[in-house]
């Protein structure tokens, strides 16, 4: 097993003989950690403590505090020599071409894109566009996204993207099984075993709790019209590369009432038919080769589009446009109702992120290419399969396709052995698919050349003559157009709106994604205070080496030997994490937090299977849980027995005793959050552990809020046996808008056997459990975000940073609580890293709620904290460690500001329907606009604090948008004129 | 000489047998030209042609067009190949520890200020400040550069930096001669031989022409109180790396009113007594190891600082505090009736750009680590020092420094060879510098490490014992402190200022940044049409290689071996320029256009005296010229005939005949711009350049306007002898808001052995003219961006550049000409890529000026053309190839509605002293106030056009500036209190 670096790296810097002085100086804790020495004293003293032990004494339960230091290196580490530390492990890596295909292509992304999307903390630092009104950017982009999937696919509506493509597919079948009754009498869908083998084993993972019985087969023999069929899915082109005509399939289907799912490449629609025409109800598939690189295996955005009587059935984010309180055009997130945190365990996908970032990516590169540019990029790309094809053809060799295939061909080498040809590319720096003992598979891409396919075929030569032999160029251009064979050419025109036709120089490209960056608001300009996501910062030393040439263009089933740095990162990443949670094992394969939830109970179901429990299916949940946790349960197949929190927000210890004792015989679970969803360290936590071990189940922790526990407890010491943890909250990756996450799972040694296997690439000595995402470690390119962010911290960094986290949300309650209600505590009256503030009396006062304030504190400057969850009335503030008292500040005066306006609402200086809390947030057009009849100055409405003005305001660019009007007129793609053109 | 590698490359994708869809398909030149063929052929039709060439026919005469292609490779191309072939070139450099100083360390350019600023367009594509009010951004971060220099000097008052630490020098030294009269009986400079040679070298080039008498010499036994002696050059700490008390100097040199230049390094100012404090009447430097990379030796941004009294007379720019009309805090640069474009043959520099984007690293890398911070680095780099002087002591080495020194060792090493040790260090990938036969420099960096210490000292024990040789660890601790010795510690405080002591972490740098990025218009806002600047696309591609470390990290004094891929694409670059210009040989040492054409100037006079012409002194310049070319030619010691231009703009040639002849036996060169600085293509230009010759002067061609000549016509086709191009306007180097430029020259061949040389490093074979700045190539980092940007255009691209520049500029005349006074044509009625549009009616019919307009141009969300040069009460537009019909047509509609707005004042419906465009530009300030009491509505002030709302607000973000205040109230440094904290 591979040694780990930093440990030595780390003993050289603490040489004793070395004066400190002496060390490098660019170290990270001190540029992450917001509060200096000044600040941390003047916040003790507000607290009225006088030292952060003491405050920590007052917060974390002394039960569970941990004694011992996290055994990682101790000093906080410079930002260069861990850079440097992660490019030799990169190096390690061994970059060859891919041909692979299978869903992961190389592809050019486009610098500007790169370079104006990509690496702008604007872009990337957003959170989720819940606050529609300052987040019209991305919306808009993820607007383009979505029409451009309705237009490739020939669907009706879209949504925002999937995790992955395996998991869209799970989600499709799903989806077909709820729109068909999911009546256990039509619970029969097939999946063609022409389908690529990651989605087909992710679909087995997800048929089986829930009732389904998937069947892997041929659709050529598979009776279709049977009533009990719900469904089926077929690739097009398939995995082999072949391209057929499923118009029998679908009728088949349809004729009882089933339908078929298609899971499709983009840029092949550019060219072929689109399912949407040959009567498709589902078409998914990945949009990784629009500009994102391959990364070892994501994260990519997955699309998924489908007719429009789905629409509300549809798993995953659907972006609409509305109209503002003004009657102007603006996007928001449509149907939220559906989603899992309302539904809980009626919810039917855990689904609760979309990969914005990517979707965001891809929907750039299809505007600046255009419909015309993404033709000539897929013509040349099956050009390309063409002249390859004729060359090998020339040789003797077949392929299994005819004409009919896009970018991927399998060819029979026989009698050349398979081992053998790959063996041959290898040595030329080139990986083909291995596809059986003579049978080879090889995609083309955008970033293949004329001079690759001559490689290719001086390779097959070699393999076949034993020595290399010319093919006659004339040969090689025979019949090679790059068009489609006319039974599969598509006819119909796409992406026909003006946004794809409009801004194809690089210049305009510059100015379109600089318009939108200007309509949003993410960390680079105030503070983001969502409590339960963390939104701590995302260092750009961190962010660096998802781009490196080693990390980004990886295809995730390249063999072993090329992978060795990614390999010795994810060795390391997990050992790390196995030392901070307490752990002994941790699977980096969920793309989500609630994926990751998901599999921790698998992981507990399958455990519990292999000694004989298997019939254990209750699964116990608080009601102040996430609303993924339910949906995660129900997807593995759980009964959910919810249980109460009492007056002070903790469990029901009593009632959860009683439900545990009295299901003694079938318990299989309590999913728990600590510290709790109300932002307190529970006391009992290690009691209500030991209960439901006692009655036979298992401790799953959600750890969303492991910020709070980082160094000070893990779940390993409260005695939970497996948790997830958000690498995009507490370990440094971004939010990018809306995704991507990371939900990796830590378990006990006992679990550990069912940690996620993988149907191609083995990811571990002994994980043998049920596969959940497409690529073997999920989102691996992002992973050395994570790494980074630990390396540099260190045991003392990450100890600092929940140290931190608790002290800046105790000072934020302590200066609020004068004005505010606020609505639980520990019990020494210390929240943990985050705290709920009730505005709940002002309903009552002068009808304000919790959305007023919120929509106000944008006329502010600031997003607004989490609202309404966990308990309804009220605002959930998370100030993270990154924050520095002035921020902190800055936003509590805000708060008390807001306050002070409530009460002239009280007292009826402002009237209740006419004040600047309710027509919050005021915009631009309406505040230079000459007609202002408000019974208030423009100041006081949009310029509510000196520093508005000082630090430069922010414009909402939108007033607060219309969420019923939405609803009632769901309109999801874009229109043909863009405001942009103006 | 190396192969020119892109000719390789091209021939196979030009290969007949591969039909062209097969080809690459990202290739550039459809990205960098705005108009699509739509476009183009509306704009044709509009301009009355049928063609792009017939356009071209009735615009360049006919005696001077192309007849043949441009010597390239013919066809556009990929951007991905070219790149991957710059990474190829520059995989040949091999990047070695450099511990070699002399004013170039390695250093920490933080992720955040590289991610946030240097890579983000706002910040690098922005142009010179001129337009204040939209420029707020980079002129605080450019102040906050200047309180920076002020602090860490000790003097008075700073610039907002020069082109290079040598130039600096040489600046300094002429800025002496004229504080103390500039009289031939006191032209007697002393510049101290431990002075690091490049300055050295660049001061004798700048003294001879204008009549200086430098003395190279060691500054202890030179008599500073001779009369004659009008100032003196010393370094502290000097090349050897010793620190010297220099207050005797001082007091010897002021009592006969002569002054003091010292030479420092910043970062040694912030632990040793800063020259402001023992006397200094100017201090000099380069700020490169506050962020910035060395990139082979440029560009950097050179300090300067001076007292007060010497205000008016400093070179370069200086940002000043001013207000704005409301009275609010306004930045400006200041006195800029000092700068050459107006006192033209009275300038006393020909400085006319700082460097904004390398000052503005600089500045931010200030302000992240904070006085204390910055001293903990120069602790370290100075106990590095000591620990090593400590360890080669140990062996019996000798240092001549005692403990007088910061960074720097010169080590007396015999009986070691030099080439020896050199060589022993560079088979550890390090660098010295050679100091003799048997010494050695040691210079230390923020980058070095204990364990680089360790290997060096590995080294020296090899050399001195054959064999490695451990220190005893204890021996190397003894009295390594880290402070400086007492007699030279600095006891004053510095950067005391609230922004120094403010952002300290990541998040709030990142804020900060985009606090300041927001205050700016760019190219990514809006296109930027300024006459003679060429703001064209500065390519995302082109801009990635510049921070490849094989570029990045190279000290320009690396040995030929280890910068192979520098000089290979250095070579072809030339190679480059020379088929473009028609020339023979092309020297890329100048880092600004005025430097080039000094250096053009300077080749011409050398050449003169070579063939004992040495007595031709006579520079003719049109009076149209850039400000520039006067003030060069004075520097290069000429006299100036100046000669008018006819009503038509053109030279007037019968003026210039006479002009000649008269001094047919003194005529050393014609300045002259091409096409005209008044945007016509002088039909007369081959006749002009022959009555030159035939008296006996060269032709020098200003370069500014080579973008209307691209594959068109050339200066070698014209019949020039010499010219400079400006690569940040033809070929892509992005402005970066002011600074950095590249201006190399290009020459026949008699010339050429009068091209720059370089004291340390032999630069070609025959090149054996004065060294014009410090590094051998001048600004070599960024020479990679005109690299890729002509090897992505080709021949063909390149020509098509210029037809779109020309197309583009006569569509906005001919949408303009109703509307506007057009000033100036072509025979033909064309005029070349810019246009010149009179105001001067308006003056007369409503007291409006083009100021007035320019900034009223700010409302519509546009930046000003250039105003009132070359001609007053004028504004020169300039679109570039890089916009597209759609922008230029709304810049277009922008102008014809302030005519519109003119009309109204015209007719009295607006006042003459209170109307839109005598208030513009309008600030958000003004239009959210209550307070509204303009004759026209807040919408008419800031939202004038329908775009302005749709495309998103660009709000200036301080009114019209009062110059004459900031004038009369000199302010240069930042306050005490930073806007930002509140």
């Amino acid at each position: 097993s591979p040694s780990t670096s930093t440990s030595s790296s780390s003993s050289s810097s603490s040489d004793v003989s070395v004066p400190s002085f002496l060390r490098p100086s660019d170290t990270f804790l001190r540029r992450h950690i917001g509060p200096d020495g000044t600040e941390v004293a003047d916040m003790l003293k507000v607290l009225g403590v006088s030292s952060i032990e003491e405050l920590i004494e007052q917060t974390v339960p002394a039960s569970i505090r941990r004694k011992d230091k996290l055994n990682l290196h101790e000093a906080t580490q410079s930002e260069t020599v861990m850079s440097t530390l992660l490019d030799k492990i990169a190096r390690q890596n061994v970059v060859h071409k891919s041909f692979i295909g299978m869903g992961y292509h190389h592809n050019i992304l486009p610098p500007v894109i790169k370079r104006c999307l990509v690496t702008n903390p604007t872009w990337y630092t957003a959170y989720t566009p819940y606050q529609a009104e300052i987040s019209q950017g991305r919306l808009e982009s993820l607007l383009n996204y979505q029409t451009m999937v309705v237009e490739l696919t020939g669907m009706e509506i879209a949504n925002a993207s999937l995790l992955d493509e395996a998991t869209a597919g799970a989600e499709a079948m799903t989806m077909v099984f709820r729109s068909t009754g999911a009546k256990p009498t039509k619970n029969v869908f097939l999946v063609s075993d022409r389908t690529h083998p990651q989605i087909i084993e992710v679909m087995k993972t997800r048929a089986e709790p829930i009732g389904m019985k998937l069947i892997v087969g041929d659709h050529h023999d598979f009776n279709f019209s049977k009533q009990s069929v719900c469904g089926a899915l077929v690739q097009y082109p398939d995995t082999t590369g072949t391209l057929e005509d499923f118009r029998g399939v679908a009728d088949a289907l349809h004729a009882h009432g089933a339908q078929l799912v298609v899971s499709s490449d983009p840029l092949a629609l550019t060219l072929a038919t689109p399912p949407g025409e040959f009567g498709a109800d589902v078409v998914f598939g990945t949009t990784q080769r629009f500009g994102v690189p391959m990364g070892f295996g994501g994260p990519h955005a997955a699309f998924f589009a489908t007719r429009k009587e789905n629409m509300r059935r549809m798993p995953g984010r659907i972006i609409g446009i509305s109209i503002d309180e003004r009657g102007d055009r603006a996007l928001r997130m449509a149907l939220q109702t559906r989603e899992q945190h309302i539904r809980k365990d009626k919810a039917t996908s855990n689904v609760c992120t979309s990969q914005a970032l990517l979707a965001n990516i891809a929907a750039m590169y299809a505007i600046y290419h255009g419909p015309e540019g993404l033709k000539d990029i897929a013509r040349r790309v099956h050009g390309l399969a063409q002249r390859f094809q004729r060359g090998i053809e020339s040789m003797g060799y077949t392929t299994i396709n005819g004409e009919n295939f896009f970018d991927t061909l399998t060819v029979d080498i026989a009698p050349v052995s398979t081992d053998v040809m790959v063996e041959i590319m290898r040595s030329r720096q080139m990986n083909i698919r291995s596809m059986g003992p003579t049978m080879v598979g090889v995609a083309f891409d955008e970033t293949h050349t004329v001079a690759d396919v001559d490689t290719l075929l001086e390779g097959f030569a070699l393999a076949r003559y034993g020595q290399p032999v010319k093919v006659d160029p004339s040969e090689l251009s025979k019949n090679v157009t790059g068009e489609m064979p006319a039974a599969f050419a598509r006819k119909s025109s796409f992406m026909t709106q003006q946004i794809f036709n409009l801004i194809q120089t690089e210049t305009e490209m510059m100015r379109y994604m600089k318009y939108l960056e200007n309509k949003d608001l993410a960390l680079n300009t105030s503070m983001i205070s969502l409590g339960s996501c963390t939104m701590k910062l995302n260092p750009a030393s961190s962010m660096e080496p998802i781009l490196w040439n080693e990390f980004a263009n990886m295809h995730p089933f390249s063999p072993p030997e090329q992978t060795k740095g990614y390999r010795q990162m994810i060795f390391e990443l997990s050992k790390y994490l196995c030392t901070i949670t307490g752990f002994d094992a941790v699977s980096l394969q969920p793309n989500s937090g609630a994926t990751g939830e998901y599999t921790g109970l698998l992981a507990i179901r399958k455990y519990q299977e292999s000694i004989g429990e298997g019939h254990r299916d209750v699964c116990i949940i608080p009601k102040s849980a996430h609303g993924t946790n339910p949906a995660s349960a129900v997807m593995a197949g759980m009964r959910i027995k919810a249980i109460d929190s009492d007056k002070q927000g903790n469990v029901d210890v009593a009632q959860l005793e009683a439900v545990a004792k009295e299901h003694s015989e079938d318990l299989s679970a309590l999913m728990v959050t600590y510290p709790s969803t109300h932002g307190v360290f529970e006391e009992e936590i290690v009691r209500i552990c030991q209960i439901v071990h006692d009655n036979g189940g298992q401790v799953y922790m959600d750890g969303a809020n492991m910020n709070a526990q980082l160094g000070l407890t893990s779940p390993g010491i409260i005695g939970a046996d497996v948790c997830h943890l958000n690498l995009h909250k507490t370990f440094a990756i971004p939010h990018g808008g809306g995704g991507p996450g990371v939900g990796p799972i830590g378990v006990r040694k006992h679990l550990a056997p069912f940690l996620p296997g993988h149907c191609i690439v083995p990811v571990g000595t002994v994980e043998r459990g049920p596969q959940v995402t497409g690529a073997p470690w999920g989102s691996a390119m992002i992973l050395p975000i994570s790494w980074m962010f630990i390396a540099m911290l260190g045991a003392q960094g990450l100890k600092a940073s929940a140290e931190m986290a608790i002290l800046n949300a105790n000072y934020m309650m302590t200066r609020l609580k004068p004005h505010f209600n606020i609505k639980f505590a520990g019990a020494k009256g210390r929240c943990a890293h985050e705290f709920i503030l009730d505005v709940e009396p002002f309903k009552k006062s002068c009808g304000i709620v919790e959305e007023d304030v919120a929509k106000r504190l944008m006329d502010y400057g600031f997003h607004a904290p989490t609202m309404s969850w966990p308990v309804p009335s009220a605002l959930m503030i998370e100030p993270t460690e990154s924050e520095n008292q002035a921020e902190l500040d800055r936003f509590c005066d805000a708060m008390i500001m807001i306050r002070e306006e409530i009460g002239k609402i009280e007292s009826g200086e402002w009237p209740q329907d006419n004040n600047p809390i309710k027509n919050a947030p005021h915009t631009q057009k309406e505040v230079c606009s000459s007609d202002w009849n408000r019974p208030y100055s423009r100041e006081v409405g949009a310029f509510p604090a000196p520093w508005v003005h000082m630090r430069g305001k922010f414009w909402p660019t939108v007033g607060r948008v219309n969420n019923p009007f939405g609803e009632k007129n769901l309109v999801c793609s874009c229109g043909d004129v863009s405001d942009y053109s103006n």
